[in-house]
């Protein structure tokens, strides 16, 4: 192989490559200060959400499928999906990277127009950083929002009589992993781009607030953990239908599609809880806002079942991030 | 070498490890909710300072050296930092770490105990968090903060005939990280644990908030990086004498004592300017607050000089963190 004649990350320099960096991102509204100094100067709420999450190379992605472009984009996408998951409106973010020295600068350029594109897309102001060197990429977003309604909607309300619901479709992520880690150059580009650069469903954020759901939270590490953790924190049960499941095209090509929809992970779409009175107000609404949601399933008294099983069954063979 | 007996973060689990860390930290007083949802539900204000700074294994600590608990209190400390240079108090904080696999789940512990110590001891609300894999331990903070006065404090307010100030003491941290490098066990113990578990002046914050520094920033590159910034940003000059250096006591033994007080980094003090006719009151406050400030130099419209050398000789020295 011969060796990249590319400046890497060593070569550039710390303080060159955080001008490169900031030169690459937009300019504050008045009354607020980006980076450049110890700390972003932002407006604030009195009622605000706050999350982290972040992406690491070898766990979350691989950099030979996804761009620098598509790693930035998705951590941002992912902490958007936390913070709709609340029903609010993502406003700021910074983010910590780690490179290894001998990254190509171009990458982290790349990673730049990655988060700024997303944070375009989704309406977030990216006001800070740090970066560091490490082992492998690892980009951590931490993002605040301001709720949309009155309140935050939390993953605890659930009670027995509600409805099950998902915005989107499932397992088209999962799919995606599938197809890149298979080199498969004639996939569905739906399938990679769930992969690649999630896009978590803002635009159902005012409805959700003003339909308010009675529990919610996102798919990020599956269906059968996300909704396990929804029925725990109310300690309720559920009854959810096979049939019911929006799988996503196309998904049957790398593998089960039932099992790609229900442990499948990194759908970034919404799962709430709502109760049946409100529900066919807010299923007109929510397909009016482009996002259109699915009931799947009923709240219960009793067991979880999901597809005939015990959802313990499914959790089972969830991803587990630290093994 | 025997295998280490005692579980590891992989044997133990996601799920298990977050409900360790989680039982580790503090409940939210009404109207919040921390972590256990997809983002915490906070109280904001109308203007608030965000910021990010991560301590990654191999670059910022090494674990020969550094005990989970101190790293947990490094990864606070160093935000706090960020805060109170914009003359804010900090409010909240969110924690994404990596771990290896191998590493053993009570040093997770110690980590916790150690943000949750660090959290405490500056008035901050550890409120949400994420967990990853990673190839050594990453520990990337965001905190938010409250400016304490009408509004921040920038660092690009300097202009010439303003007196140049320091809180605390200049070098006492590079040569506990020299003495922690050489394993000097008899080595005293200030300066281990200005290295280990940096004290940003907090108590200073309420002062400075009413007698306005010009500019501020912290001390974490080392007097000549972040002199270097703050006059930059003013397109000023300065004149630091090396006589008038606060230099810690003992650092003599690690190395060149003006040396390491101003190329030698990770001070954690608040670098400030200020015009004279305020210094003699805000001297006395910052004395009677428990953070006693010293003045330093003065700004110029000439070049930038520190101990009779210009302030760029010094910069080259600095610490690179991508090299």
């Amino acid at each position: 192989m011969k060796p990249d004649p590319r400046p890497t990350v060593s070569d550039v320099g710390e303080e060159t490559l955080i001008a490169r960096i900031t030169g690459r991102l937009g300019g504050p509204p008045a009354g607020e200060i980006w980076s450049g100094d110890d700390a972003a100067v932002i407006r604030g709420g009195p009622q605000m959400v706050l999350t982290t999450d972040m992406v690491v190379e070898g766990v979350d992605f691989e950099r030979s499928y996804a761009s620098g472009v598509d790693v930035g984009y998705k951590a941002i996408a992912v902490n958007v999906s936390d913070v709709i998951a609340m029903a609010a409106l993502p406003a700021h973010a910074v983010c910590a990277v780690a490179f290894p020295p001998r990254l190509p600068a171009e990458w982290v350029d790349d990673l730049t127009d990655g988060l700024v594109a997303a944070a375009q897309d989704f309406g977030v102001a990216l006001v800070g950083g740090d970066v560091g060197r490490g082992s492998e990429v690892m980009v951590s977003v931490a993002m605040t929002g301001i709720p949309a309604g009155a309140a935050a909607v939390t993953r605890w309300g659930a009670a027995p009589g509600d409805l099950v619901c998902v915005t989107g479709e499932l397992g088209a992520a999962r799919a995606g992993l599938e197809a890149l880690r298979r080199g498969a150059v004639d996939a569905d580009a739906t399938l990679l781009r769930a992969q690649l650069r999630p896009s978590p469903p803002i635009a159902a954020v005012p409805v959700l607030a003003r339909w308010t759901p009675t529990a919610m939270l996102d798919l990020s590490d599956g269906l059968a953990r996300d909704l396990g953790r929804l029925l725990d924190a109310a300690g309720v049960g559920c009854d959810v239908d096979a049939e019911g499941l929006p799988i996503a095209a196309g998904v049957e090509r790398y593998g089960d599609p039932l099992e790609m929809a229900v442990v499948g992970g990194e759908d970034y779409q919404l799962l709430f809880t709502m109760s049946e009175s409100v529900w066919h107000g807010a299923e007109r609404a929510l397909a009016a806002a482009g996002t259109p949601a699915r009931r799947i399933g009923m709240i219960t008294a009793g067991d979880a079942i999901v597809a005939g099983k015990p959802l313990d069954e499914w959790r089972r063979r969830s991803w587990e991030h630290l093994a």
